[in-house]
C-alpha cells in the first residue's frame, strides 16, 4: 500500500483484499453451473455489438470463436474452476489468454450486475422445463397405478379414520391433480423467467447504441425487461421458482406420508418396491421405507430455501446490493434437489403393488357405507338431517349386535321399514359402493376412468407444449454455438 | 355417560365435549367472515337439488327464502355469532328457527368438508380482485411520481452508494414493473381458485344425482373440480394466495426501506407528506416514517402466515383432516392486513416530495458520470477494458487534484486526448448524463416517458379484465340473493 | 395547515396524520394486554423519582395514587381501550383526567422506547412461569399414564414399522424428557428476560439523577440491562420465547401424531376421551381425534411466528425502529395459542386409554424379538455380526414356514444348536422381552419405574423453584398495587 | 432377484437397491465431516464392552488399535469417501479389512440410531465451543473500537433519524451486550447437547450388561441420556443450535447494516478497510462494503435451516424416521457457515475507522440536544409535559429564525427565563451532551468506560470457562486416541 490518498468525503484508497475475505465472497463453488449460459449470453452479446457496430466482424468471430472454444473446454472438464472469484471471470481470463486484447471488448455494454440475471434466467428456464417433464414422468406412473387397479377399492380416510371406500384408482388420480396444479404454475412462472435482463447495464442502461431486441431473439426470449433497474434489482423469477417448488413438495410429502403408513404392517395396502427399502440384517422381513421417507423430509429443505431466499430480499433498496449473492445457494441446491426427488417419486410410485386383501380387511373397520344408506333414504324422500340421525342410530344398534350393514332388513329402518329393497345390500357392500356413486368427480368407476382419460389428453398438450419451447431454444443455442463463419 | 358400549376395534362411546375444548376447536371467531359465500353457495345448492329432483319447488322457495332473509339479518348485524362453532352451524341453526322442518333438506348430498372450501375460495377470489384493484391503485400513484418529476435527476445507487445519475422517474418506474409481476401472478392464481369443489362431498362424491356443473355456472365458477378427494384436501390455493402476498410485500419492503432512507435527514432526498409522519413534542422537527417503517415490517408477517400454512400442509395425508381449520388464520390476516397496508402505501407514494436540491447535492459525492465517460471513448473505439483503467486513472488524479469530472480536458486523456470533444463537458454533467442514455429500458428520459405511457396502457388493459370479472360476479350473485319467485 | 415552515435540511412542516394512517399505525388492539404491567411500571418510576428528588413525595403520592385507580377501573372494565394508540396513552390521558397537571410529571426520565420493553419483559417473565406450569400439569398426565400402565408392552416403532416390543410406559416417559428439556429452555431464559431496560430513555439514558437499581429491586428484576441503545433495540428475549415455544410445539405435535395414529381402528392402540374427539352424526362409531389434529397444526403457527419476528428484526439498525412494534402480534397471540394448547394437551393425555388386545396383535407383526435372540447369541460369545446374520436366516426360514420366534428350537440355531436353552422362549415372548433388558435408560420395567421416580423428583424442584420466583413477584407487585401511604 | 417370498402380513421380499435410489439416500457426503467422533465414540465403546466382559482383553486391543489406524489414515486423507453410504460404515469396512473377523464385534450393544447422535452430540459440542470463541473474537474487537475512540461523539438514530448525541464507544457497546446474550444462550445449550445418547440402542435400549456411564466419563460426558426412545428421536439439540444460530447472526445482520450505512459517502460515519470492500476499475473511489452485504444477508440462510429443520421433524412419529437424517445438511452447512462468518465480522469490526467530521456535520443536522434542554428545565422543576412543549416550540422559533440551540438565551425562555444559566450552552453542545449524561447505562463517557471494563471482565470468565471445558474434552480424546497399550 505505497500511494494512499484520501477522498473527498473522507475516505481513504487502495488496498488488497486477503485471501480469507476473498475466499468469503467468491461464488465460484455455486455459479460454475452458468457456464453454459454465460458463454452463450455473451456469444449473442457479441453478435449484437457488431451488428450495431461496436466491433468488427472480425473481433465478433474471434470474440465468438474463443468463447466456443470456453466452452468445449468447460465442456470436457479441462479448465479448473477453483482460482476464480465466479465464472464470468473464469470465461474473461480464459478469452484474453486464448484471444489476447480483442478480449478486452467482450465486456462492452454490459455489466456483472445484468450478466449475472441473464445467466440465471437461462439456466432457470431450462431447469423448470426439466422440472415439468419430470412431474410429467411421476403423473404417468401414478396414471399406470390408476389404469392397473381401476377396480380396487380401499378404506378413504377423513381424520386418519377409514370413512368411506373409494377406490384405489381414485385416490392415486388426487396426486394427479395436484401435479397438474404444479405444472400449471410452473409454466405460468415462464412468463415472467423467459425475459431479458441484458443491456439494463449497472442499472441505468447505456449510452451505446445496443439492440436489446436483437440479443432477446437471438437467446429466444419472448420479451425485453423494460427497466433496467428492475431488471438488475429483480429476483423474483427465483422467489416464484421456489415456491412452486415448495407448493409441489407439499404434494410429494403428502404422497410420502402415505407411502410410508400404507407399506407399515399395520396398514399393510401396499408393498412397495424391495429396491426402494432398506433391510436390516436381523429383521429381513421389516422393510423400511426410507426413500419415501427422505422424500417427506425434502418438503422442509424447500420450504427453508424460499425462507431463506425471502429474508434476504426483504428490505433492500434498489439497485444492486450484494446480499443477492445470496440468491444462488437456495436456487441451485432447490433445482438439483428437485430433479432428483422427482426421479424417486417416480419409482417409488411405480413400485408400489396394492396388497387388495388388507384393504378389503380395513374397509370392515367400521359402516364405511353408512353414507350410502342415507343417501338411499334421502332419494325415497326422508329429510337428510333425519335420514342422518336414523342412520346413526342403526349404525349403533348394530354395533351392540354385533352386526355389519349389509345385514340390514326391513326391521332394522323402522319407521321407514316400508322403503326397504333388498338391492339394498348391494349398495352397502364396501366393494360395491363406489359403484352406486353419481356426481361428477366422484369415486365412481366409470368416473375415475373419465377422469384418467381426461389426465392422458391434459398431459399430451403439456408434453407438446414443453417440447416446442424446447425446440426453440434449442436452435438458438445451436445457432450460436456452432455456428461456423 | 350412562350408556356405554364398545366398537370391534375397542374403542367406546360416547361423552359430551366439554367447554373449554369445544372452543378450541371452534372457528367461528374467524370464519364468520364467511356469511356471505356459505349463504350463497346454499342458495345455489339448493336450486341444484330442485332442478335434479332431490327436493321439490316449494322447499327449494322456502330454503332461498329463509337464507336470504338470514343474509340481511346478518348484514344488519343481528345474529349474535359467539355461540355457534363454525358460521355452517350458524346459518344452519337460523334456518331451522325460521322455517323448521324443511332446514334438514339443506345439507343433502353435500358435507362440510366440500362446503368449507367452497366459502374459502368463493372469499379469496373477491379478495385477489380487491387486492388487484389496490395495486393497481399504488401504481396510479408511482405513474403520478412519474409524471410529475419528469426530468428530476438523482443518484442511482448500487451497494447503497451513489452509483449512477438516474431519473426520479425511472427509479420509480422499477416499482410499476415490480408491481406488475404481482398483478399477474395474482390474476394467474385465479385460474386455480376459481374452481368449484361443492359436490365432492366429504371426499368420494355422492350417490345422489346432483349437477355440478350447474352449480358452478350459478356461482360463476368456470370449472369444476375433477376429483373429490383432490376437492377436499386442496390448500394450494391458499397458499399460493400467501406466496403472491409475500411476493408483493418483498417489493413494498424495498420501496419502504427507500422511504425511510430518502425521507432521513442525511439524505434528504425526500420529505413525506407530514399526515405520514410522527412528530415528536420535543423535537417538531424531527418526521419519523412510522408508517414506511410499518409497512417495511409487514413483510415478516406475510412471511410467517406462508411458512405457518406449508408446515401445517406438510405430509398431511388424504383427505380432510382437522389441522387444515389452520388454514384461516393465515389467510384472513393476511387478506386483511394486506389490504390496510396497500392503502397506506399508495397515501406514502402519493405523499412523497422530492427535494431536488439534497439530490444534486448527492449526485455529487463520487464521479457518478465515469461511466458515461468510458463509453464515449468506447464509441471512439478504445476497448471497454481498456476504457475502463483510463478513466479509473483519470478519477484518482482528479481526486488527488479535488476536481470533478466536468473539469475534463484533452490532456487528461493521455494518449487518447484526441478524441477529446468539448461537448463531453455536457455529458459528464451528471443533470444531463441520462439525455445520453440509448438503450431500450434505460433512464433516458424519451425511454422513461415511453414506458409511462405504455404503462398506462397495461393498467388499462388490467382494470378492463377486472371489471369484466367482478361484473360476471356481481350478477350472478345478484341473481342468487335477490331474486324473487 | 396553517402555518408551514421549512427545515434546514429542506422539509416542511407540519399536519395532522387522517384516521386511517392513525388506525394503522395503532397498537391499542394488541397491547391493551399490557396494562398492569404498564401501570406497575409507572408506579415503580414515580417512587424512584420522589426517592432521588425529582418529584415531590406528594406529587408521587398522586400519581401512584391515580395510576392505582385506573388499574382497578381497567380490571373493572370500565375504559374503553379503543379510542387510544396504545396502552401508555391510556394511562397517561386518565391519569391527567383523575389529577390534572401533576401528571405531566409522570414521564420524566422515560421514554416509550424503554417504557414499552418494560412492559413487554413483565408481561413475559410471567407468561413463561405460566407456559413452565403448564407444562409441568402435562407431565404429570404424562406421569399418571405410566403409572397406571406400568407393565404394558406395545410394539415400539422405527420407520413407522413395528421394531422392538417396549413398556407404554417408557414411550410416555419420552415425552416426559423432551417437555423436560423445554421447561429448562424456558427457564434458562427468564435470565435474559428478567433484566430492566426502563431508563435508557430513547436511546442514550438521561442526565436527570435517576436510580435505576432501586426501580429494578421495587419490580424483581435481579439486573439492570448494562447499555441503553441495546435496551430499546433489543428483542432478542421475545425471539427466543417464540423459539422455545417452537421447540415445545414439536414435541407435542409429535405427540399428537401419535395420538392421531394410535387412535385410529386400524392400530387401535389406545381410544381417547369421547368428550374430546368428534362424532359425527352418521357414523357414530368414527371418533375423529380433532383436537390432537389441531395440536399438530399448531406447531406451523408457532414456527411462522418466530420467521415472522426474525425477518422483521433482520437488517435492522440501532436504536429504536417503528417495525419492532411488528413484535407484539407474535408475542401476544404465540403466548395465548401456547397457554390453551397446553390445556387441551394435557386433557388429551389424561384422556387416553390404551387398548392391550390390540397392542397385543400388532406385537405379532413381525419377529420383534429378533434383536433379543441376537443379543442371547452375543452373550453366549457369538460376534454380533454373525449373531445378527444368523437370526436373519432363522427369521427368514420361520417365515417360510409360518413360525413365530417363540417357537425357537436347538436345530434351528444350526451350528450354534449347543448354545439353545429351554428359557430363550421366555425371552422371545414380546410381552416378556422388557423384562430382560438391562441397560440404563431402557425399556425394563425397574429402569422405567426409577425413571418416573426421578422424573418425579425433578418436578418437585422445578414447581419450587418457579413458587420462590413467582412469590418474589407477587411480593413486590403488591407492595406497588396496594401500598397505602 | 430368484428367492422370493411373501411375509404374514402380504409383503414380498427381497431386492437390491438401485444405484440411484442408493444415491438419493446416502449421506456420506454431509457426515464425512463426523468422522473423528465416530471413530472416539467407538473406542470408548469398545473400551466398555471389554470392562463389562462382552469381549476381551486382545479383542478390545486389537479393535482400538484398528480404529486408530483409521483415523490416522482419515487424517491423512488417505481413504476415499466416496464409495460408503454413511461414514459408520466406512470405518466398519475399513476395520474389517485392517482386523478381520473381529470386527464383527464393534457393533455389539449399539445401533446406528444412537451411533449418529452420539457423533452429532460430539460435533456439535465442539462445534458450539469453537462459536463461542469466534464471538469473543468479535466481541474483543469491538472493545478495541470503544477503547481506541473513548470520546468521539456521533448521533444516535431512532427512526432512522438523528436524534441524540451519543458516543460511538456507546453504540459499539450495545454491540457487545448483544453477542454476549449469543454466548450466555449457546453456553445454555451445552447443558442439552453434552448428554451421551449411546446405549439406547434401535430405541428400547439392550440386554447386554453395558455400562453407559463408563461411556460417559471416557467421552466427558457429564450426563446419560435417560430414556432410550428420547434418545434416539432427539433432534432439539440441533435445532436449538441453529436458532442461537438465528439470535446470533440477526445480530451480526443489524451490525453488517450499520457498516453498509456507515460507509456510504452520503453518512461517511466511517471508513472501512480497503481490503474489506470491492472497487470498481472505473470507480476507484467508491469502495462497495461487498464483505458487510453478504453478512448482512447470511442471516436468511440461518433462518432457512431453522425452519427446514422444524418443518422436518413436525409431526413425527417415535423413535427413528429416515427423515431425520435431514438434520444433517442445515447443521453441517450452518456450523461452517457460522465459523467463516464471525471471522469476516471480526475483520469488518477491527477495519473500522470512524471520520469525526463527517460525524460532527451529521450532528448538526436537527436540534438534537433538544432532550438535554428539556432535562434541565426539568432539574429546575418545570413539569416533564410542559418542558417538552416549551422546548418544542423553541425549537420551532429557532429553525425559522435558522439558529442552534446552542445560541440559547434566556428570553427564548419565556416564562422561564429566570431558570436560564450561561453553562446550558455547553450542555447543549452536541459534542459535551454525552458529559452530562448520569444514568447507569447511558452514554456518558465515565459509564461507557465502566461498561468496558465491566465487559473485560466478563470476557475473561467466558474465556476461563471455556478452556476448562475444552481441556476436559482434550484430555479425554487424547486418552481414547493415543493411548498405547
Amino acid at each position: 500500500m505505497t500511494k494512499e490518498g484520501t477522498f473527498l468525503w473522507g475516505g481513504r484508497f487502495e488496498r488488497k483484499p486477503d485471501a480469507e475475505t476473498v475466499a468469503f465472497s467468491t461464488s465460484i463453488g455455486e455459479d460454475y453451473r452458468l457456464y453454459p449460459f454465460d458463454i452463450l449470453g455473451s456469444i449473442a452479446h457479441c453478435m449484437m455489438l457488431e451488428r450495431v457496430g461496436i466491433i468488427s466482424q472480425q473481433e465478433r468471430e474471434e470474440l465468438c470463436d474463443g468463447l466456443r472454444s470456453i466452452y468445449r473446454e468447460l465442456q470436457e472438464g479441462k479448465i479448473d474452476f477453483t482460482p476464480f472469484e465466479d465464472i464470468h471471470s473464469l470465461v474473461e481470463h480464459r478469452l484474453r489468454e486464448l484471444k489476447g486484447q480483442v478480449a478486452d471488448k467482450l465486456h462492452t455494454a454490459r455489466s456483472r450486475n445484468d450478466q449475472i440475471v441473464l445467466d440465471e434466467r437461462l439456466y432457470l428456464r431450462e431447469m423448470i422445463a426439466v422440472v415439468i417433464e419430470k412431474i410429467i414422468t411421476l403423473q404417468e406412473r401414478i396414471l399406470e397405478q390408476a389404469r392397473a387397479y381401476p377396480d380396487l377399492v380401499m378404506p378413504g380416510f377423513t381424520h386418519f379414520q377409514p370413512a368411506q371406500p373409494v377406490l384405489y384408482a381414485y385416490h392415486m388420480m388426487a396426486y394427479f391433480y395436484m401435479l397438474e396444479r404444479d405444472i400449471e404454475r410452473f409454466w405460468d412462472s415462464l412468463k415472467r423467467v423467459n425475459v431479458l435482463p441484458l443491456g439494463a447495464g449497472a442499472l441505468a442502461g447505456t449510452s451505446l447504441p445496443i439492440d436489446r431486441e436483437y440479443v432477446a431473439s437471438l437467446l429466444a426470449f419472448p420479451k425485453v425487461q423494460e427497466n433496467g433497474m428492475d431488471a438488475v434489482s429483480d429476483r423474483d423469477f427465483i422467489l416464484e421458482f421456489l415456491f412452486d417448488l415448495l407448493s409441489l413438495f407439499v404434494h410429494l410429502s403428502r404422497l410420502s406420508e402415505e407411502l410410508v403408513v400404507w407399506s407399515s404392517p399395520l396398514f399393510g395396502f401396499i408393498e412397495m418396491d424391495e429396491a426402494l427399502t432398506t433391510g436390516s440384517s436381523i429383521m429381513p422381513q421389516k422393510k423400511n421405507p426410507d426413500l419415501a421417507e427422505l422424500l417427506r423430509g425434502k418438503c422442509g429443505e424447500f420450504l427453508g430455501a424460499l425462507v431463506s431466499l425471502a429474508a434476504t430480499l426483504k428490505g433492500l433498496p434498489l439497485a444492486y446490493n450484494r446480499d443477492l449473492q445470496q440468491d444462488k445457494k437456495p436456487l441451485f441446491r432447490s433445482a438439483e434437489e428437485a430433479l432428483s426427488s422427482l426421479d424417486i417419486a417416480a419409482k417409488l410410485v411405480a413400485g408400489m403393488r396394492p396388497l387388495p386383501q388388507n384393504m378389503e380387511q380395513a374397509l370392515k373397520k367400521g359402516f364405511l357405507t353408512a353414507t350410502d344408506l342415507a343417501e338411499f333414504l334421502v332419494e325415497k324422500g326422508v329429510p337428510f338431517r333425519k335420514a342422518h340421525h336414523l342412520v346413526g342410530r342403526i349404525v349403533r344398534k348394530m354395533l351392540e349386535e354385533g352386526r355389519e350393514l349389509t345385514s340390514l332388513r326391513a326391521e332394522d329402518l323402522g319407521e321407514y321399514a316400508s322403503l326397504f329393497e333388498e338391492t339394498l345390500k348391494e349398495r352397502l357392500d364396501e366393494q360395491k359402493s363406489p359403484l352406486f356413486k353419481k356426481s361428477l368427480g366422484s369415486t365412481a368407476p366409470d368416473e375415475v376412468r373419465r377422469q384418467v382419460v381426461q389426465a392422458e389428453i391434459n398431459l399430451e398438450q403439456w408434453k407438446k407444449s414443453l417440447e416446442k419451447l424446447k425446440e426453440e431454444w434449442k436452435t438458438s443455442f445451436e445457432k450460436l454455438l456452432f455456428f461456423k463463419e
